[in-house]
């Protein structure tokens, strides 16, 4: 039996395999020093080469005794999903808590830093303004080097921004918009380029969709991102499937970042099995590469180098994890992050909005009836069942989805904080709590649907042309 | 200790694990029926459903009773290395014969066809010429759908051809000419454009190169191809660093690839483990990519679906057993093939010849001196050990690499019949054959070195700028 058991190592982290040797290395030692029966050392013996031989394939390194497979770990660790802890990676997120995923813990699982009110702080002093009420509220609450970012820029040295956006339908839903909303703050607090990539390459390969109709979801997406309000002379977007074809930087990163990551890695990182298809397994290079300014070559003049700073959900943390380790070992340097939380369904926190749900979100193409339909047929409520209980014990804002989109959208902390305290003491009921919400989206999606009607072919072309960004480094 | 052995699974193909299932299954149903102990059954089941999860890993797909794996066993099979068999992948040649790798059984493990004298026939009466000598000495022995190729010539409808090396050093042999001499012959023959690949990138991927220098070696080998005299209206080189920055067509087709072919196909195929870089294994989609026209919309000015043409050594073929799989998949036609045997080394037919020992082959950059020691000193030979042996017994063209040049590079059929049966009557001796193929050798590479010079730079840039070729479809 303990042979058989044996045959399901696959399933064990390296850390867990290296640990299994160990101890079978162990006992091996003590069965030879008991004098044990030759038969039940040599048993052991050739469980011991086997253990040995799984934790080859699974690391593709040998095993070396007291040396655990220190940089596998500390990437796999951080997307390994354990009891009662939130599963979030760059397709999934789940947790079972109504006030959503457990920020701080997967600080700590990500191995990356909070953003306190030191650094918020810093910041403000950094561009002489008030930060913006994402980082006022938590909503960007994790990031990896953005001391330094802001070391570098206190010295005068620039840097540039990249986000992203994977298109996988025509219609974009309010929450596709918090990275959006806040890189073009940064574009213009910190006065730097900005590239946005589609990766319009990823959905061709998650979905089923063909490479016509994922180019054009990105072009469309393209109008919606353009309707936020970017500096034209400042920001380059584009979609993989075209740029890739007209830039001599970004293949030439991609390969060097394909080059310096193996399978085991990424099945690690993403959870990739043998049955995927090639080029999901070689994607993430693709996304690591818009991290190094030399995949620009017309956009920064060719200038290499340029530090990068990447705002973007907590879920895409994985693609950047594995380019900060990779980027030193080609001569690049580690792309900077700030994370945000992700955007609530709807229906409550315990899953991120989806796209092929009309019903889990407020889309932009949304008429001010729809959103207030939705609004309140679909917003999940902290309320109390009845008027009087609610009067009495209040509403719980923590679960409240009404209450999460107003911190994401309502401007004024001052009404918001009124707003929470009121709810909560049950002063305001949940219908007066979703109608502030409905006032507050509908004026934004309407002024986002006549931005987005200004937004022509031409200026679309414009946007996704290489060309050379104003700025100055 | 069987269930021990379970554990070596992975060694096993995919055949080799459905049939294990199969048995398995088979002694559960015999232990049911003949009403064996509760625990043995047990044991046998868990044996069962270990082996089945075995099977799910190697080939992603669930077991199914009487459907062997049939895709995979087709492409597996063909590189899996038995007894005394030979071991051909792209990138390892072994054989213990010293006539060399036996290619009728190459034949029917890769699944190709035989070029027989009725194809070359066939293929005279087409081009209204003399094949060329590789066909009638059998060196282009082996092909796929080249029937397809002239039944659509016949009936007016061309194709285009396709062809590479990987750019590894700066030095070429005489061994890498074969496929350009015979590739410029068939432009020549049928008037068809030509596309080659010159894969920089899977150098980079593989050796301990730099980017820039795989791409300096690319420039320097397209020199070298150049002065095999190809029509530069109708031909087109590409570096895949640079080209697939400039393309529009070739990474879509590429990514459309990488959609259809899984890791376990690519492991089956190629080898590859899961501590290869991801970069390895999404490479086989990069040299499948130029298979089809539409990865060349500058070159065939927008027409897509051209039937391709690939003569290569017989080495490649694995990735384009793959791109005949996918190609139809992704709507594009199969390409055709035509596979050469080895080009021996000096020291003997039993592996490939290499770039990396100068000792082992004659350079394109060789003197005639050079040529002359090289030949006399290393060319293996089949002659006895003494004059009188030889004039006795005779010598062995089967073995002697002087005698495999000679069918290479002497044009005149009589006379290479005449140097056969002279030495092997014993009449000729060793340094007189070793004379015959220096004469012959020498002015080849003086010539080659003579044309090389006239390739300015000006010329390799206008080889590999994208540009519409001359054709006529």
């Amino acid at each position: 039996m303990a042979d058989h058991l044996n045959c399901d190592l696959t399933s064990l982290t390296p850390l867990q395999l290296f640990e299994k040797v160990t101890e079978q290395g162990e006992k091996v030692r003590a069965l030879k020093a008991g004098k044990a029966p030759k038969d039940e050392i040599d048993a052991a013996v050739r469980m011991l080469l086997s253990l040995k031989q799984s934790y080859k394939i699974a690391t593709g390194q040998d095993y070396q005794a007291g040396l655990p497979p220190k940089d596998l770990v500390l990437i796999n660790n951080s997307t390994t999903k354990e009891e009662d802890e939130d599963f979030v990676d760059p397709w999934t997120v789940q947790t079972s808590n109504a006030k959503g995923v457990d920020y701080d813990k997967l600080i700590v699982r990500f191995g990356s830093s909070k953003i306190d009110t030191d650094l918020i702080n810093r910041i403000e002093r950094a561009i002489g303004q008030k930060p913006h009420r994402f980082l006022r509220r938590g909503i960007f609450f994790s990031h990896r080097d953005m001391d330094q970012i802001l070391n570098a820029y206190e010295n005068k040295k620039s840097f540039y921004l990249y986000t992203g956006r994977g298109p996988s339908s025509q219609a974009m839903h309010v929450g596709h918009l918090i990275p959006f909303i806040f890189t073009k703050w940064l574009q213009e607090v910190f006065d730097v380029p900005l590239v946005i990539q589609l990766t319009d390459d990823e959905k061709y390969l998650w979905k089923d969709l063909t490479t016509e109709k994922a180019y054009e979801y990105a072009k469309e997406n393209a109008r919606d991102i353009i309707a936020c309000g970017f500096d034209v002379n400042k920001t380059f977007i584009f979609s993989d499937l075209d740029y890739l074809g007209t830039s001599t930087g970004f293949y030439r990163n991609i390969v060097k970042v394909q080059k310096h990551v193996t399978f085991n890695q990424v099945k690690g990182i993403f959870g990739f099995t043998d049955s995927d298809c090639i080029g999901k397994i070689s994607f993430p290079a693709i996304q690591a590469a818009p991290s190094f300014s030399s995949s620009f070559p017309q956009i920064f003049n060719g200038k290499e180098n340029i530090q990068c700073l990447i705002p973007c959900a907590i879920d895409q943390d994985p693609y950047f994890r594995m380019t900060r380790d990779v980027a030193p070992r080609i001569g690049q340097p580690k792309p900077a992050l700030l994370h945000s939380i992700f955007f609530p369904a709807l229906q409550g926190a315990q899953t991120k909005m989806s796209a092929s749900d009309p019903n889990s979100s407020i889309f932009l193409t949304d008429t001010p009836k729809q959103i207030k339909t939705k609004i309140n047929k679909h917003a999940f409520s902290g309320g109390r069942d009845t008027i009087e209980e609610h009067r009495k014990y209040g509403g719980n804002c923590d679960v409240d989805v009404s209450f999460m989109y107003l911190t994401f959208f309502l401007e004024d902390d001052d009404k918001l904080e009124q707003l929470k305290q009121a709810y909560t003491s049950g002063e305001l009921l949940t219908g007066e709590l979703k109608k502030v919400l409905i006032e507050t989206l509908q004026p934004l999606i309407a002024a986002h649907q006549e931005r987005r009607k200004q937004v022509t072919d031409e200026v679309v072309k414009l946007f996704m042309t290489p060309r050379k960004l104003a700025f100055e480094f």
